[in-house]
């Protein structure tokens, strides 16, 4: 690793099915625009309810990646 | 939205099989006592361990639902 | 319970598929070298991401055991 | 003051004007139903947004109010 | 331990002798009213002061118990 | 709610006359280049002095926004 | 500006009308004894309840100002 | 109450005895210099140990006190 | 002091009677396997409850050490 | 100053000699690609190993600045 | 040690060199009026930017010291 | 990477001369016993003074290492 620079930025994901697939999803969209996406971390985790069951988990996440050197 | 008032309370679910069954479980017995439960916020994460395997895990959660108008 | 002394030690389990296998990865290897692991607590949930998808889950927990009197 | 005991329960309020109508319309709500209301500690304040403008404050808090003797 | 769920509330005990007395009379209330009261933890310790020594200790503190199961 | 994916930024808003108006003058900025703006999280509230007076209020938010899908 | 040298302080404004007056009062009254005040930063915003209605607004700030040289 | 400002200043009590003496040895000091001493805060309880036992208990307290209006 | 190094350690001390006495049994445990037990913070006060009463006094804390230089 | 709005991104600057130069790294990089860099505020220091050493120091900041009023 | 009382109060020292030398300034002024200073703990590590380069590097730190006993 | 677990411990290393040193301090000192050191947090930076100058930095640091996989 040389003097790279890395920046974060905050996103929530949310999922009808688990707090692993709410933070897959945040991380396959910034994938979309984002090179070399390198790792993430759980900020928050919440979500909403529908009828006494979890309706989506929101995962608050920060997503680090390196920018380019230029 | 109008002007209405929330309240959360804060629960903790167990389960033996996933953090997301501890909260599923938590909201279902909100569910019972409570209309209008509306999100949820999970506060802590953490278990206790039978011979060095997960015997429940334990969520912390905060629970938010409406105040009647009356 | 009599007046038991515990301590606790900060670990970090890592899977590649859930949050909940991370966990059990590191009370694992915990209850190789300590008797009585009695709780955890998670402080920190994170990761790393190869090609836009998690690569590792990476849980930093908190392992409560009971010293032996001795 | 004699030894009294005191409760904390949390609430959210919100108003469309401002975090002071907000906080007015949480502490109106608890003084339906809850006698001896003293005291309220602000722990959030957010809000929604419509056409780039506030829609809603929303204010958490925490209200304390003494308990009854009995 | 089946898969209870439980509920935290916040209660505030003062005391004029001790930060323990203080606890002691809030979980002495809260037992007046719940059942299976299960633990607590202190969250805030303070008081206030009459002629330059402590009037009362006031402990913040939850109190966890059991949720009936019905 | 489909499972849309949100960004968090965060802006300073500053305002001569109230914090309100500091948090309105961040949204409407931010309402410019994003679309869908959807919900504001106070950080920090501050402000420098003038002459014994407040000069500006500055409003540290958190300001939430969904990605379009694409 | 060279190599100065701040103080903060930590002072409670109270006002029955608003979280902005109390924040000009807490101001107005370092302002007389002290020079060069600089900023505030907000820590904590509450108050008290009479007849479910605020009382008073109280929040605590720290004000910071500028040491003079000597 | 009318619109009175408040001050808060940080100190560290010791004690070799207990936790409320280390509060009651700051707040006595506390009242030799200020008048109007109000209220108290546990910042954080600490201290030395000498052979294996407490040597002096360490508590950092906010105190809180009423500034004259003049 | 030349460069010495430290180790903090995190330990549950407990106790049926007083906060200050789980502290000194934490530290009576450690001063069983530790040389040069230095210092110790206070990081939860917690218990649990036996018929309204306290039944134990849970007090986390770490506990700060010189390492010998060798 | 008017009622300028401020944006802040949070950035990671690595550096093999100090927290100074990483800072520095962090900076210049930024300056790249905005203008009127304001100001930054560190949030995290950590850094990776090599042989017992500091293999990289790893400083984790936010950056601010001001957004042109356009 | 017997019981001494110590007071925290909280400085900003800047330099345009290193995060030390932001320290120690601050250190100089506090040693020209007060007698026993003791320790201080970091705070927050800030500065401002000029040109893409640390301007001013701003360390807000706690000071503590003994207050005479008199 | 395959599924490691990593282990924390806390150090605390002071040196005369600059933050950077104390860091490598500790970290050469947790290299004489520790196999495998990975990373390393500062959680605190501290120190104590003499005659108005550092005396010695302490810094507070986690540190990370793999964990033999037997």
């Amino acid at each position: 690793m040389t003097d790279h620079i890395y920046k974060k930025i905050e996103l929530v994901g949310s999922s009808k099915t688990s707090i692993e697939d709410a933070i897959e999803n945040a991380l396959a969209r910034a994938h979309k625009s984002i090179h070399h996406v390198d790792w993430f971390e759980v900020q928050e985790t919440r979500g909403h309810v529908v009828d006494g069951k979890v309706g989506h988990y929101q995962v608050v996440l920060k997503v680090g990646f390196r920018l380019d050197d230029d």
